[in-house]
């Protein structure tokens, strides 16, 4: 599915069809306060345009979303006093995906511990020319 | 510190100082197999630029990952087969952040269990018109 079915919350957000802390947006993008933050300042930008998933969104969108995260992240962390912080894009439910339209996290971490938990488990990284080819050859 | 120090390993890798598995590179980004992955094909975007954090990343460099990052991560799935996965980019040892230079992993998550762990413990959202009028005043 590469498009979404435009029902989503952010589809309604996107329409003013129901309301949302905003903090920023232009012609590609708009950000607002998540509504079930895991930290104080939890923040999600989101493209306009109606994709799924990053892998589906369009080079203008993403490179629009690119260009704001710093200033974003920069109000972000001066509003709330943090001083460290996530960036977290989910795709697909298996990754955490809830809602099925594209959308960045800022998530600040906070001295109070409050923020991004990250499970890290490293592999053993093995023979990975040929997978790097493959890669390089399908980006 | 809003530049590195030009020593990182990731510094010594644009240089072509020490090798890596390239799998994408422009005039401002390079992409590469990460040598400790959390999954088979795990990539990192990085900047040439030489940023610590995000927040002190410019637009242009910002934007120019974001317009690449959908091309990576279908690269990603395709050579890997992986139908999830997550992008991060951490700021801050307290962050997770481990190499001092600007990083955006594509990390996909695989039928077996491997990628990302994320812990997610939501907050009660609280009074936030106020925060979300200081976030929007600070962009």
């Amino acid at each position: 599915m590469a498009r979404d079915d435009e029902t989503t919350i952010f589809t309604k957000i996107l329409r003013n069809e129901i309301p949302c802390h905003r903090v920023y947006e232009d012609d590609h993008v708009l950000a607002f306060l998540d509504i079930n933050p895991i930290a104080r300042g939890h923040t999600l930008v989101i493209p306009r345009e109606p994709a799924v998933t990053l892998d589906q969104l369009s080079a203008e969108s993403a490179a629009a979303i690119g260009a704001v995260l710093p200033r974003i992240a920069r109000a972000v962390m001066a509003a709330t006093g943090a001083k460290a912080f996530n960036i977290l894009q989910n795709n697909g439910a298996e990754a955490h995906q809830a809602v099925m339209h594209v959308h960045f996290h800022v998530i600040p971490k906070h001295a109070d511990g409050s923020g991004l938990g990250i499970g890290w488990k490293v592999e053993k990284l093995g023979d990975v020319a040929d997978l790097a080819k493959a890669i390089a050859d399908a980006v």
